[in-house]
């Protein structure tokens, strides 16, 4: 599989909640970061058991996918039932069909205020409906 | 310049707080979106009154930057004086030598906390220092 192949087969997996599938795709010391948290995921149980424990209501609708050789970014919008909307811009290093590597920037759609300082520049986007 | 280069020298025009040069890389009607905040800036003016405006302390580390065709991808790591650092995953695309449009996803490094389920999964990331 190409690497954007490998990424996108990832995200297909977590959708079907196929905990195999999702392993499969992940190499045996895969590291992810997540910044906003201070969060380093490592290796493959422990990525998995975050996706598999996540509590439920989500749904993962694939924006973009990218690469240049083994670096991937995909950007995905994850609507949780009764919370809100997600979005993850994932920088991913695929080696040998597996995800070796990951640093994802979660972000909750419209969770964060518009300081006063900049309000007169910008607009409000129309925010995507609460699932 | 190619696609990449045209992001590089955004990234460093805004670096060097040369707001002309930061103008000359953006198309006249160029929107940029940040979806955690839910705001849409449009239009040069208001692209360079947001990044000129921004309170100061901050620097820009451009950490990777990758694209495919008009599509690019930038990674920017800014730490701001006093506050903490932030980062950024950028989607940008770029069209006749000037950005059209842009989707950031800017989070606070270390500022979401663990939620309590996932704790026994994930370690800490060592923090960079607060500048």
């Amino acid at each position: 599989m190409e690497s954007v192949e490998v990424v996108r087969a990832f995200w297909a997996a977590i959708e079907a909640r196929d905990w195999t599938a999702v392993g499969g795709l992940l190499a045996d010391d895969v590291v992810v970061d997540w910044p906003a948290t201070g969060e380093r995921i490592r290796g493959r149980a422990n990525v998995v058991a975050v996706n598999r424990e996540y509590p439920e209501g989500w749904s993962i609708r694939v924006l973009r996918v990218l690469a240049r050789d083994e670096e991937v970014v995909s950007e995905v919008e994850v609507p949780q039932v009764g919370v809100g909307t997600f979005r993850a811009a994932s920088f991913w290093t695929v080696r040998g069909g597996r995800i070796a590597a990951g640093t994802e920037y979660w972000i909750g759609v419209g969770a964060d205020e518009t300081p006063a300082w900049r309000r007169d520049y910008v607009e409000r986007i129309a925010s995507p409906p609460v699932p």
